[in-house]
């Protein structure tokens, strides 16, 4: 495991195959989804997570109807309605029901992930310098995909160009997906990172401890508007105050051309235990309030660029990259 | 407890009687400090916190010592090494140390300190509107002070004046006050309160559902500046970005006239367990490195107004009204 990660999400024989994110970092185990409802709470709790994992999930979920004999409209309503925001999910189960052979085109949604990725590696390598030093939040890295990453796989691509970036890692809460899968991502990749409190990053950037933030997308929307996890537009406002590029790493099946601008974006609410918990044990009094939304949305007027798997482009190019 | 609490800290026939603010919100306990040791044992673990409430501890050390026939200098060097952020530990040490009856003089900080959050919140109130969405950051409450609070004063105040303030509460990573203390104090005095992830604040903002920052303060330097928990700075600069009034509600015990600016201020780094675990369980792999900075700096720049106990100012007259 040094250095390889294995997929995140795979068909096998005639079932899918996800490591189970909710397990990390304190065990790597694998889990077997032989079902759509299996698949469907996998995508709910957050077993495997992040906008183009979730395109696979999608197409693998409309293959396991299939190899089934289950019926695709049904199982196609199951899987939508696990998660609103991430447009790679609708796509995913769209291009498998398209499809004659819906395992065939499953596979073939992973396997263009991977390369997706890499290409957006590619092309991002170059926004950073010798030594850069990025900001991330989340975890856009192999787990958010097949393989290899969005923001991480920027990193990565530098990294193997015999570049030496160095990571800031927002813990990212609620879930802390910075914290136990961001971390261990680089870890396990041997990319120097330091883990701080979302809250840190503001005095980090006036510190000038930040050359760049790249963070990944869960919708582009036509416009450019980006929904990505709850911090990410805090973070794009800091970068902005501080004349530090923001990037979107993301591949064109993120972009969504339907969506004409971030309030069209559906934005996820999700569990308030979430926040009331922490480890299974209640942090915050009975009976309060919560509000728990997962996604938010940046302007496109603060993104810098767009890292795709169709090259660096601004705002105003995203249209014509779009899935749909 | 409807709308009563206990007070943070109070002296009790020959010892320290204070609230065990690391086990709420799950039990109110009440804990005896009976040496030096016990109580910066107490300072150090988070279990009296926040400036104003430090102030009061400092002086009830050296009158612990004083009762005691120990060694003044001695217990002040061990007070004062417990954290190094919060100026008023050291005034409230200083005050102790100078006069001729310790005891007398710690019971005079706490009792004066219950009258500045009472002058700050009645001062303050004028500044919500009598629907007002406040956001807050940390805890500045009853359990940062004797009694009371700060940033929570103002919004106490303008609740007891019969206007119908509402808040939003930052859960506050690393140690979560204002999840586990902030939403507890707000709940136990029946004011409205929702509690969000510390990176919502952004979203929130953009939404329009703010009307005002307010915070407290663990330091502010003679020309303004302010430390307070990591984050309060990336909130200064999101309030501006939004037009959205930010202010700093703290006594002029806070207001350090021996420190001209932020750059001065000393930043406490606290133990990265308070990241990498979760209620005791391990969310971050090992071999990760952490930065837990505990405050950042806000540029007085940034800052609306100052909410004191001796009115609402601005950066420039705080030199006049610096406890030193």
């Amino acid at each position: 495991m040094t250095g390889a990660l294995p997929p995140t999400i795979a068909w096998h024989d005639d079932h899918v195959r996800l490591i189970d994110q909710r397990l990390l970092p304190g065990e790597l185990r694998l889990r077997d989804a032989r079902t759509v409802g299996e698949l469907a709470t996998c995508i709910r709790t957050l077993a495997v997570r992040g906008a183009p994992a979730l395109g696979a999930a999608g197409a693998m979920g409309i293959a396991l109807a299939s190899v089934r004999g289950e019926d695709l409209d049904h199982a196609a309503e199951e899987l939508l309605a696990t998660r609103p925001t991430a447009v790679n999910l609708q796509e995913g189960i769209d291009r498998a029901r398209r499809s004659a052979d819906p395992v065939a085109e499953a596979i073939a949604v992973a396997s263009e992930d991977v390369e997706s990725c890499r290409a957006i590696g590619a092309y991002g390598a170059g926004l950073l310098g010798a030594d850069a030093r990025v900001l991330t939040h989340c975890n856009a890295g192999s787990l958010a995909c097949v393989e290899y990453g969005t923001a991480l796989g920027v990193i990565r691509a530098a990294h193997e160009q015999g570049k030496r970036p160095r990571v800031w890692v927002d813990e990212t809460r609620p879930v802390l997906q910075g914290a136990r899968l961001t971390a261990w991502e680089l870890l396990t990749l041997g990319i120097p990172a330091t883990l701080v409190a979302d809250a840190a990053a503001a005095s980090l950037m006036a510190r000038r401890e930040v050359d760049l933030v790249v963070v990944g997308a869960d919708r582009v929307a036509r416009n450019g508007d980006v929904a990505n996890k709850i911090g990410t537009y805090g973070l794009a406002v800091l970068a902005q105050h501080h004349g530090i590029p923001f990037y979107v790493a993301a591949p064109c099946t993120t972009i969504d051309g339907a969506t004409p601008d971030g309030a069209a974006i559906v934005i996820e609410d999700r569990d308030e235990r979430e926040i009331t918990e922490l480890a299974g044990v209640r942090v915050a009094p009975e009976g309060v309030v919560v509000e728990n939304r997962a996604f938010d949305v940046t302007p496109a007027a603060l993104v810098t660029a767009y890292i795709t798997d169709a090259g660096v482009v601004a705002a105003a190019e995203l249209a014509r990259l779009a899935s749909r």
